[in-house]
């Protein structure tokens, strides 16, 4: 089942993210990132997909990349899902350009696996996905270790993590993106 | 939720699957499938991941790999979740493997983002997994373009496609395996 009323997109941020010793970096974008993200949010009828990287021969990258594909590889899926991916400079761009389309505020929900307090169920935000509360919800998703402070502060909701009681919590963002659209998306009903 | 009486595993297989043209082909084994898989897997709580190939230098660039990070990569988490793989020839030889560790016969579920009709949903078989009604489940994914029928109709069950209505079944497989993974063994009550 779609959301038929708030429209749903996805921001991957390069920066302002984590590195591995807590301090905050700008990492690369991967095409895997690029490709399976656009592949999933495709699916779930999702988009844009903003790509956040300040860098601007990173952006470059990735509109090099969709190049190539819509001018070599016509008619192939992942050429349709790549028409999704917007590049940006900054998470302020991505929801400027969200509430343009959207015509109305953004509602930024930050995702972490570190989240565990003071957090929105998946069934309480899908809920309000249904009933059109907003009129657009921009799902944030860090690269490298994850959000920083800052960002998930800025956020006006913060989703619970996906922790299944296995003590752990490293699943790959392109994992995270597909589970979280899925439980905000996917028709509970069904199964 | 864990499956606290039937033990899951996922066996992917770069053979027999189709290739573009619908002929039956062997893929290579790709580094984000390992990595992805492995620590999808290890989020679930379900092992082995079996990594099915017929090719002897495929299963020993897979052992390869292993060994770089459990010798040079100690204590990541993408080292942790690698003592899951389990390179191996054929899902025959998975499917002993898994049954010899549980002890009993293992039941064979194929997935395919074709299957539409005599389908199992996915709450059925979650509900069989905690019920502990098999010794072991092995779900099977197929890379490239999936499983062939042969494979398909070799399996006890087969279970419905991931279809959002959006026209579009071209999930990565790494991104199809988090998602059923979610679906079967993730708790449906706490959202």
């Amino acid at each position: 089942m779609m959301a038929s009323g708030t429209r749903v997109a996805v921001a991957l941020l390069h920066h302002p993210v984590y590195g591995r010793q807590q301090e905050v970096v700008t990492t690369s974008v991967t095409g895997s990132d690029i490709h399976d993200i656009a592949r999933i949010a495709r699916t779930y009828g999702v988009f844009p997909f903003y790509i956040v990287n300040p860098v601007t021969a990173q952006r470059e990258m990735v509109e090099a990349i969709k190049r190539h594909w819509f001018e070599e590889v016509v008619g192939h899926p992942r050429t349709e899902a790549l028409s999704l991916v917007l590049p940006v400079p900054s998470l302020a761009d991505a929801t400027a350009d969200l509430a343009r389309r959207a015509g109305g505020p953004v509602r930024l929900v930050a995702t972490s696996a570190r989240l565990r307090e003071g957090v929105t169920s998946y069934k309480d935000l899908a809920s309000r996905i249904r009933a059109a509360v907003y009129p657009a919800v921009l799902l944030l998703f860090g690269t490298g270790w994850g959000l920083t402070e800052e960002v998930i502060a800025q956020a006006e909701e913060r989703l619970e993590a996906i922790d299944m009681g296995t003590g752990f919590n490293h699943l790959p963002v392109r994992a995270a993106v597909a589970i979280i659209l899925d439980r905000l998306l996917g028709s509970r009903l069904s199964y």
